[in-house]
């Protein structure tokens, strides 16, 4: 049983030259297209300040496009019906009269989605400028990109502005990290999985590990990363949403609310970290001159335009605790850095040891059951159980075994969709299960807020890591203090 | 750290020519000598009543194995040296004055082992005769095959004419299923992981089966199998064990009497069959003509050398409950037969579905997790997971993704040991935690019995089915009628 096709709608797409539109939007728009999962009426406006004939966005599109995807996944015909679908806009998102240009694009029949893909700081500005726009209704839906704010108080301000205009049930926050189709797995597996669900709690479970590793550096974007940091570009966002989806209490159904509240619950129940507790829970890095890929490369201080001076972190690992029923006394160790030695993601579930050992001493260290889910690369899961050695003279020796899940090669070559298709056929569909609620962005903030305040009032500089190595030697202190380690999977 | 080599032994080997040596025991010593992990000094006296030179015998000997092991795992040189340590002796099993001639062979320093490869019920007869002889001693192993007769009353004969002569800690007793890496694999499964080990119980599985099947028919035994039946040649010792294993409480460290001492406590707790229950509990089958891998093969009683009137069952499926705490309301499914589609064994854990389910009403079906253990073929495991489908219009639709760990696959192609391997090297480690005590033998039987009791008291012949099939539509029935099914791999 597949899911119905949603209604046509016109998708409203602020800052469509931009990077983001360019790299993932009109890829994952070309892509539901080519799935045949774009209603036929369907139709985009690309909107940008720009100077360009319709024909000359509509070449550089299809040039982007055959860029963008897969060789075997373009097809020029393809191409061009999907191109005739776009039309293109000149404005100026601060000229409020401009605005009315746009009712006449619209076809009142269809969905209006109004994607703004701009830098936040714009997002009341163009709400306020659609609001009295006859093509805005109260049946708009509208999507919004991170950063929402780069603190609580700054997040108030964006949200309020476009609260002024949309309800909250019409707003659709992103978190690209939940359009991930391994992490919405977390929930099937959780969920439909009692040998799973019923050992998901403080009894069962010791310890809980979330990875995040960039192999890359900044990628010219210093000053841009350099106001923010890893804190607030990674753990705000999709780190505490992956920590929400492992942790939260079992929704009663999986409906948008009903998800969202439970992960509220989480944010809510996440230990403040005080600043006497800074130097056991937190790590703050930022990454010297080192190796990746095997290439010399320069520390964060020397990278172009970069500020000699700067604090801000590349890297943070923390140790995070629940003050709930189901979390009591379970840490979370999440680390999320860049110029680490690989690109991955991995969530790792580590379940206590059984309450009696009756095997060989020696081998006790393997005596904790480990679920694996890993994000990127190789998208899957391993079960990491222990069988009994063979060869006779083993006697009752054990060993590890995996029970290795891996997507593609369980499930052949399927395509797995990138998180902007799953994200924009929710928007068509309406449903708000995948993006992230005002108050869930709020208190995610507010938690963040405290160790960033902390920084700033300990005023201890970040600690050095060579590019290439897992953060600064502190990162493997703040877990081995606890009589554990890192995972690494040898 | 592998365990040291065992002392070397002297073993006498009685029914030496017979088909279990030739098969099983030679080759699996050879086995043991190709893995250097025979003792320097160990011997084997064949004794057996045909009167053959030695170098007949040894000649015989090298051609047996040669045939018996895989060609890159015979090596002309080592069979040599192999046979080198192999005596003969003639003699009659019923002679007593002979048996002196044995103690010229022994070499005191050896422990030694007896093994006795002949009809059980030369058992007691043999051990009387050793008895006064110097070669056996309190510290004599002594390893019998079974049956251990063919009800409770016959195998206490048997018993009691070993024990007249031996201690029950010098008296191993094979099971060769026992011997199976998969089956010993079992336990560290069950107590090295607590994944599982916290949900072995009634609360969280809801049924276990376990299925035993041959695809061959009686292979020319036909006057010996009729005697026994399905139930007496499979159910009373390799199924029953098998059923021990997995529903044993934990023991609480791996020696032999703690291991025997849990699977007691089950046998003890398995719930009488009385008349009543027979026609809910216990289908009896017996094959009839049909086809087997693409052959037409006659059915059980157009065999050669069939009783046209035969009652004996080569089906038998039995729904068995355990009345202790942890198993109750838990029913285990067993079925065992000949001329079943496929040679198969296979223990299926089916665990509970969470409480409460949130995904498409449609798919419920699939909630519960399954735990499958393969002891053929293929060894390994899998574990059946619920996953989120791919695909954009998929929403949260599940699928069934298997954790496979298939040993064969994971860990190379390292040799699985033959159960005779397995199981001769325990006995000259002297290790009994392999071997079936006799108080097991005994509840086994008193079991067992109750149930051959009542075919013959209910006088009903045994239910029909076409070999090559799964057994009479009345084991299908056995299992429906409580909601589920066998399961089937698709």
């Amino acid at each position: 049983m597949s899911e119905p096709l949603p209604a046509s709608c016109d998708l409203m797409l602020f800052g469509a030259l931009g990077n983001l539109a360019r790299k993932k939007l009109f890829p994952a728009l070309y892509q539901l297209d080519r799935a045949g999962l774009l209603a036929e009426n369907s139709r985009i406006l690309a909107i940008a300040r720009r100077d360009l004939s319709l024909e000359e966005m509509r070449a550089g599109l299809i040039e982007n496009l055959k860029a963008a995807v897969a060789d075997d996944e373009f097809d020029p015909e393809l191409a061009a019906s999907f191109a005739a679908r776009v039309d293109y806009q000149l404005l100026d998102f601060t000229d409020t009269a401009a605005f009315s240009e746009l009712n006449s694009w619209r076809n009142s029949e269809n969905h209006l989605i109004v994607y703004m893909a701009t830098p936040p700081a714009m997002y009341g500005e163009i709400a306020r400028n659609l609001k009295d726009q006859s093509c805005c209704t109260a049946r708009t839906r509208v999507v919004v990109e991170k950063p929402i704010g780069h603190d609580l108080a700054s997040s108030k301000v964006i949200n309020d502005a476009l609260a002024e205009v949309y309800d909250e049930s019409q707003l659709f926050r992103i978190d690209h990290y939940l359009g991930k189709e391994t992490v919405q797995n977390l929930i099937a597996l959780r969920f439909a999985n009692n040998l799973f669900a019923s050992q998901w709690d403080q009894n069962h479970i010791s310890h809980v590990e979330i990875t995040v590793a960039e192999s890359t550096g900044i990628d010219g974007r210093w000053g841009y990363f350099d106001k923010a940091g890893q804190v607030r570009d990674m753990i705000q966002n999709h780190l505490l949403q992956l920590l929400c989806l492992i942790a939260m209490d079992p929704p009663a159904d999986l409906s948008a609310d009903s998800i969202r509240d439970e992960k509220v619950k989480i944010l809510k129940a996440l230990k403040r970290i005080t600043p006497d507790m800074m130097g056991q829970y937190v790590v703050r890095g930022q990454y010297a001159a080192g190796a990746s890929n095997g290439k010399v490369v320069p520390g964060y201080l020397e990278e172009d335009g970069a500020d000699k001076a700067s604090l801000t972190e590349t890297f943070v690992a923390l140790k995070v605790e629940i003050d709930n029923w189901r979390w009591s006394g379970v840490p979370f160790y999440i680390r999320t850095g860049k110029r680490m030695p690989e690109k991955m993601a991995q969530i790792i579930i580590h379940f206590k040891p059984a309450p009696h050992y009756i095997f060989d001493p020696d081998q006790k260290h393997l005596a904790n059951n480990k679920l694996i889910i890993r994000l990127q690369p190789d998208e899957g899961m391993a079960l990491k159980i222990l069988t009994k050695e063979h060869g006779l003279d083993k006697g009752m020796r054990l060993r590890q075994g995996p029970l290795e899940l891996t997507f593609s090669e369980t499930f052949g070559a399927e395509r797995i969709p990138d998180a902007y298709e799953r994200l924009l056929w929710e928007v068509m569909r309406g449903s708000q299960y995948l993006f992230v609620r005002r108050d869930e962005v709020e208190h995610a903030w507010r938690w963040v807020d405290q160790i960033i305040q902390n920084w700033h009032d300990l005023g201890e500089p970040p600690k050095r890591y060579a590019a290439g190595t897992w953060g600064p030697v502190a990162s493997i202190a703040l877990i081995t203090r606890d009589g554990r380690s890192w995972y690494e999977d040898v």
